[in-house]
């Protein structure tokens, strides 16, 4: 049985999770649960998976769960309830988890995920910017502490996968593809006037906001790129980029014997996340054998599934973020931070689609560079969001 | 270092072997080689390698080869030459040999085959009739003696890498592609009045006639769907075909919780001989990465690869192999040997395309099962061609 601390359960992610370990109740309990401000959700949650500690933002939210939670039968006194970074330790680091499900957005989460790492406990990690961001204090702890690190990313749970009973050493490049995101087709003429509307509807994955939003730019990949370095010890110029519209054929890995593999899936979150969870043991999975083909187009219809490069003159972030990778430091996470404002700033309508990788490079462009230490990459992430808005707002030059 | 018999030297795959060998001198040393009946060749082969064993098909053979390597210094006295079966034993068996590659064709190094599986010598196993026909026994001896059978086959090589690391009881099922061969666009009716020299023209891989004829026919991959039965133990009902006209992604691992690996390569076997010969271990390939890309249509162009079903009514031959295997005993080893003249037959110009998949058919319908033991196998094929030999000579009607 293992205990499962969930990070942003009331979340994407976190809810498909929660449905995961809901079909598994022989295998994982869950001791911890810690979201935002959805706390009608998040008792919903605690009323099925009777955690041990549960924490929500702000302090606000834990009256208000408790006052939620107070119907509910005599056990409920015993979890304890807390909420803000504090909570969020309390859910990573001292519920008793096996393993945590990092499923926030941002760094919210990420002296949490830190802190359960820093205690050998296994990280299963679906939070794309404190890989990015904080990778090398987070991979340096886990190193030290023996605490596994699962990528619950499609490309990178594709990756592991395609990695297990292999050396890394034998590892020559690893290719992860690019569903394009919706604008794939268009001129750079016609992205100067999309809207955020057309951004957040993506061709092939149902996801939050921010995530549709970064397939759109390719930001997405090219976090990805980055975190890919840090998960499987790899040099930037080891990992490349292909558009593959379909979003089936998640990554290929190149041996150094000139042998490739790769993962395929149907679009579906549950099996990165079962996989994660439950490593290295593959579950069961309650679904005929004739669907899983169906759905990869290997049964009875004829399917192309196609590869293309990036252009990379109509979407600047994947070069952006082998910049801010090869430059290392804090420029990570100023990539990440960056790149979260200025979205942010587009789907308020604030910016162009097309200056939201003006604007990263700016902030690029602008940074000193520290060491990839917590307190250095907060100030960065920091310093970035702070940059950012101010050329959102026009009184600095992007 | 590792000591290496082939059986089948002067083959296409014999000599692909011998190419991997000869890149990689301080791993491999060649301690056997038996061959057919280019002696020439295998004088060649016995000059650049130095092996201790050496035999070919004939007893005039070894005279001759004695002859040509008569002008090699004086190391040749310490060859010992043979011929025959009993030279294929010499060189399988008692050569000192690590590792077998059978890249034979028919049951002709069987016994050889079984003799090194018995004394716990490991097989690259590049024969699919001994796979298919005498399965049962060579893979029972393997098992009780520890040696290992390392496919060679890019399908079920596929499969293995796939397989590395992974638990056999965690497959659910596994998907083999086919090129489609030659012929995969003509309707029945053209199929009539193809001719040998039409089905030898491959469309993706060079190989031998047989190998070519058998892609032509999709027996290759009926052959295939029973080897992959005896290599990674599983039931005819998991293992699938799918026609995939580029021949890339060489097989599909359906695994338990739904995810689903792939491994894709350039249609170049040198890569599946020494994933075998090196196992576990991969050797490092001295070509460049951005060409293993370009030769996958990862790099630069736009590539699409189609999947699509067989079509059982153009091309019965898989359905057969599954009869075969689901029959068990001696039906695979009828199959194949059928399979083997028939096609003959057909290259000689005795029998049409279309009348090869009826003849293998109507010496399936002849046979009574015999338990899988060697001597039955080896009656059960003399019979299936001395059977179809008959049916072709219009003695027995088709």
């Amino acid at each position: 049985m293992r205990a499962v601390a969930i990070l942003g359960s009331t979340g994407s992610i976190g809810r498909q999770a929660l449905d995961v370990i809901a079909a598994h109740p022989d295998r994982f309990s869950v001791c911890g649960l810690a979201a935002g401000s959805n706390v009608e959700l998040l008792a919903d949650q605690v009323r099925a998976f009777d955690p041990a500690v549960v924490s929500c933002a702000a302090q606000a939210g834990v009256s208000d769960l408790g006052a939620q939670l107070a119907t509910r039968d005599a056990s409920t006194a015993a979890i304890r309830l807390e909420h803000g970074e504090r909570g969020l330790v309390a859910v990573a680091a001292e519920s008793g988890a096996d393993i945590v499900l990092a499923a926030t957005d941002g760094l919210v989460a990420c002296r949490a995920v830190l802190a359960a790492a820093e205690r050998g406990i296994d990280i299963a990690l679906a939070n794309k910017e404190i890989a990015v961001a904080a990778g090398e204090p987070l991979f340096t702890a886990a190193r030290i502490s023996g605490a596994r690190i699962m990528p619950v990313d499609s490309e990178h749970s594709a990756v592991f996968q395609c990695l297990v009973g292999e050396k890394r050493s034998d590892v020559r490049s690893v290719v992860l593809t690019a569903s394009g995101g919706p604008f794939v087709d268009l001129t750079r003429e016609e992205l100067e006037s999309v809207t955020p509307a057309q951004a957040l509807v993506h061709p092939t994955w149902t996801m939050g906001p921010k995530n549709t939003l970064d397939s759109a730019t390719l930001m997405n990949k090219g976090l990805e790129v980055i975190e890919a370095c840090r998960l499987f010890e790899l040099a930037p110029s080891q990992i490349d980029v292909v558009v593959h519209r379909q979003s089936i054929a998640h990554a290929f890995v190149v041996m150094r014997d000139g042998n490739v593999k790769a993962q395929v899936a149907s679009p579906d979150m549950r099996m990165p996340i079962g996989f994660a969870l439950a490593y290295p043991d593959r579950l069961d999975r309650a679904i005929a054998l004739g669907s899983t083909l169906r759905a990869l187009g290997l049964e009875s219809q004829r399917v192309a599934w196609t590869f293309e490069p990036v252009d990379h003159a109509r979407f600047p972030s994947v070069r952006l973020a082998y910049r801010a990778v090869e430059a290392g430091g804090t420029y990570p996470a100023v990539l990440s931070a960056a790149n979260e404002e200025a979205g942010r700033a587009f789907l308020q309508g604030k910016i162009r689609f097309v200056e939201i990788g003006d604007v990263v490079a700016a902030a690029l462009d602008a940074h000193d560079a520290q060491a990839a230490r917590l307190p250095e990459i907060e100030e960065a992430d920091r310093w970035a969001r702070s940059f950012t808005r101010d050329v959102v707002a026009g009184t600095r030059r992007a």
